[in-house]
């Protein structure tokens, strides 16, 4: 990190410092006033970039610091796995209160987990004052051939990576006072960026990709206007996890597994075996107006309200 | 920028999609989950990312949206200036408090207005709530040979763009109550990413560089630090903005003009007539520690304290 100064010489910092020790072991590059970063020849760079503010991505009671540093980057690698880029590297910009120096060793040991899981190493970044704890992370990565949003062509059939409404479920337990389930826990505070499986999935022909942070039906809604293409999913096809109904499981959030599209049926056998993660059939798309249809039992239903963090 | 519904939908986030249709003048391939950029082949990319936060950097009574839009955007990009790199693309994270939310419009104008003048264009984004205004910038750009702050060598001349000590005489006469001198004013609001300068003074044969955020005498550290060589200069050679002493200029922070080496003369006459800036030479490199001399007449003075943005 290009740690400036802006924090002031004296011993206040140290816990900063610190961290950027322990990023060391994950970043490559660091000390100038930007990363330097070799691209393959002929590939095209992909990047994204993506904020984590306490009180609103987040609740310092319900995660560990090193849970917070590895959520905050996920989130950001999982705009890379959208896309399926290969990360090239990971700058981060933390604006840091006073009440979280101590705990910056353990939200850079966070960021070195993501980055490590992910193949990649953190090559820039910057670190000053805020009000709040916030992480922004800009992924910077590489693709010979990105997937984009619009890419759905009528009959392809619509996939959805992993088992879906482990984060609402958890931060509704939360917001009542009560402790969320591990398998709900689990999923809102070590989610996976889907690097890996974009990456196979893009080899197996898939026509376009989102990663599912707004909500099943939300990002489905912007698969289906940027391809200018209908959407149509069943309910009863949804994976969901334990105790969780499928009309929540659609409007769960900050999931960042995958919606992948593609004209071909993928081995969806060989896929589980390799990452042990599930890929399911959830829907079609059809030539129409740029809509989301949800489906129960062969009914159409009203999509539930989207997600949208803690405001519900 | 790939806008998050995480800001839901409703007339009360019009002003953010009117910020994003603003900014679609200045910006190219919005709308996925990541942005592509293609690198010319051969080259190296250099990214870099940076936080601007109410409070901290700026003041909302010193600066107009616009400006406050611009100058977060100049500051970012004047890291890759620092590495005589050329911007490809910026990508802009807003963290939006609800009492800024009308403003947005305006700081879209001021980040298309930084994204201009240095020639490239917004490339990606989001947009999300946060508790004070952020405005995270990641730059992504491309050199063939990048700048380090390690290339200092015995012998070189050390050089710095325009004059200096303008952006903490307006901080300090505001913290006053009084008004700032227009020059002080304008330094300090209206910024700029030395690019071009310093792609001109790459190609004379600059040996290292670094961006003015931290101060002269702060900066110049992390140049000695980094080529691991003794730094001298001379306070009356400082080139200082009227009314502004040369122990004041050189603990000036935020003034993102270049401090450059060169074992080599450069011709200042053309850089000056080419840019309508001041290059000057305020001092040299010699073997030694590590370490930053700060001469009044000949004789060693102490540095005055760092900048550290409003704490003093």
């Amino acid at each position: 990190m290009s740690q400036r100064p802006a924090l002031g010489p004296g011993a206040e910092f140290d816990a900063i410092r610190s961290m950027v020790a322990r990023l060391g072991v994950s970043a490559t590059g660091i000390g100038d006033d930007a990363a330097v970063i070799t691209v393959p020849r002929g590939e095209r760079i992909v990047a994204s970039v993506d904020s984590h503010v306490d009180g609103i991505h987040f609740r310092r009671a319900w995660l560990t610091p090193r849970e917070i540093g590895r959520r905050a980057t996920v989130a950001a690698l999982s705009d890379l796995a959208a896309m399926a880029a290969l990360p090239l590297g990971v700058l981060t910009a933390l604006e840091v209160p006073n009440e979280w120096q101590d705990d910056m060793t353990e939200i850079a040991a966070g960021i070195g987990d993501a980055v490590d899981e992910s193949g990649t190493r953190v090559v820039g970044g910057n670190t000053g004052r805020g009000p709040v704890l916030a992480i922004n992370t800009c992924v910077i990565g590489h693709a010979f051939t990105p997937l984009y949003r619009s890419g759905v062509r009528s009959g392809d059939v619509v996939y959805v990576t992993g088992r879906l409404g482990g984060p609402q479920d958890a931060v509704r337990e939360w917001l009542r006072g009560r402790e969320a389930s591990p398998l709900s826990r689990d999923r809102f505070v070590r989610p996976r960026a889907r690097v890996h499986e974009a990456r196979w999935l893009a080899a197996a022909g898939a026509s376009a990709a989102i990663d599912l942070s707004d909500g099943l039906v939300a990002d489905l809604q912007h698969l289906a206007v940027a391809s200018g293409i209908r959407l149509r999913v069943d309910l009863e096809r949804i994976p969901c996890i334990d105790g969780v109904s499928s009309r929540e499981a659609v409007a769960s959030g900050e999931e960042y597994e995958l919606i992948v599209t593609s004209s071909r049926p993928f081995d969806i056998e060989t896929f589980r075996d390799r990452f042990g993660v599930e890929l399911t059939a959830i829907g079609h798309a059809s030539s129409g107006d740029a809509d989301v249809e949800l489906l129960d039992r062969g009914e159409r239903v009203a999509p539930p309200p989207g997600h949208d963090h803690f405001s519900s």
